[in-house]
């Protein structure tokens, strides 16, 4: 199944009140499962340099079909995979990318950026769950 | 004055509204005064091709502070303006790029595509003139 | 011999004022020989839009010693150069791009754009022979 | 409030002298508050390579809002950010990107690159600080 836009706004909905609350202005943006585009919001005065992050890390997480954090084990200089990084136009492997999901089963991505990394974690797991809480 | 994000819901609603209307799934992009993405929504079964042409219309109106249909002139044959259309990563020169007023003033960009030009041009309509009508 | 940053501000600020006397807001920029940028200023509210069309018209200028109109001539569609446009990073071959003289002798390139093409030409050509009036 | 050309020639002017008292050949960058480039000099035998680290230092500092050398502190391999040196076109960060301040308002960003990290710190910082002394 895919993530479809009455989701996705559903989704980014629960992620600005979620950021709105923990008082930071992020960058909102949901794919779909191909890793395409789905909806984008930039909140007032969020950095505009947290844009493209906030897409790669929806992108990243779309790629490996889960969390960008998790993506990021394999990116760690200790990791040894030399020049993973820069494939697929760039990678992010922190915090703030993940699946969203329903009854269980990945309908889309949601990337989170413009706070801290644990902010940015807490907003897009916000918009990550609304689906799957029925 | 720059768009908001509250003012970007507006526009980006109003054009969804007129697109179910016209039965066009469009690609919806708001972008602020300098061209940078505010808001995106991609409706559903809308083309993925038409994602970077939405952009792009909205990009070139921003660019050149007027409709994307007005900058076309500049790039027909005849205009003998060899090159330009591959400037700014590649102009887009057809209806559906407008700006977005309030009081008569520009704040913000929006740029549709997935269906007919003139059904594009409607939609982009409804979404430029919502908070210009008060 | 190669422009240097006092003859480059000489350059652009002619050309500046030859702009505010037309009354166009003019993007200028100053190449050297090589076709690296030397110096550029966007006048207030110019069309984000000319900022890259300036510089690409200097750029087409330089890289083929002549003025970016000339170059325009080997790219109309009846000179059937198939993908010449679309070389180096895009030309761009209309007016307003210029060799800089001094001594009859090409030390730079200037590009403009900002106003109608006509415009630019006069203001790429005051910036263009002011060094070689003397 | 945005800088206009008047004020970003007397942000160059005042990182030049300084670049020239301290004996370096310098790239300066000036960029509005949206990252767009507004005025630029490269000074005889700056090195070329300088050139776009000049920008992206400016560039860095005006998409996170603070000094290039801040961001870096996200960059560092300790910092665990994966990828987003790679993001927005790459991130430059270490000191000699700074925010211009005015009445303690940010109006636009300054890049410099041609000396020591820490000489370009103080052309930066002769140039940001102009316009915030009276």
């Amino acid at each position: 199944m895919e993530i479809n836009l009455e989701e996705s706004r559903q989704v980014v909905q629960m992620a600005r009140v979620k950021a709105i609350q923990l008082n930071v202005n992020a960058n909102i943006a949901i794919l779909d499962t191909a890793g395409h585009l789905k909806a984008f919001e930039r909140m007032d005065d969020a950095f505009l340099g947290s844009m493209d992050i906030a897409i790669k890390k929806a992108k990243t997480a779309s790629l490996f079909r889960t969390s960008s954090e998790n993506v990021g084990e394999y990116l760690k200089p200790e990791a040894g995979t030399y020049g993973m990084m820069a494939t697929n136009d760039g990678l992010v492997g922190f915090a703030g990318g993940l699946p969203i999901l329903k009854n269980s089963e990945i309908i889309g991505y949601i990337g989170i950026s413009g706070g801290a990394v644990s902010e940015d974690l807490q907003i897009a797991t916000a918009g990550a769950e609304v689906l799957n809480q029925n």
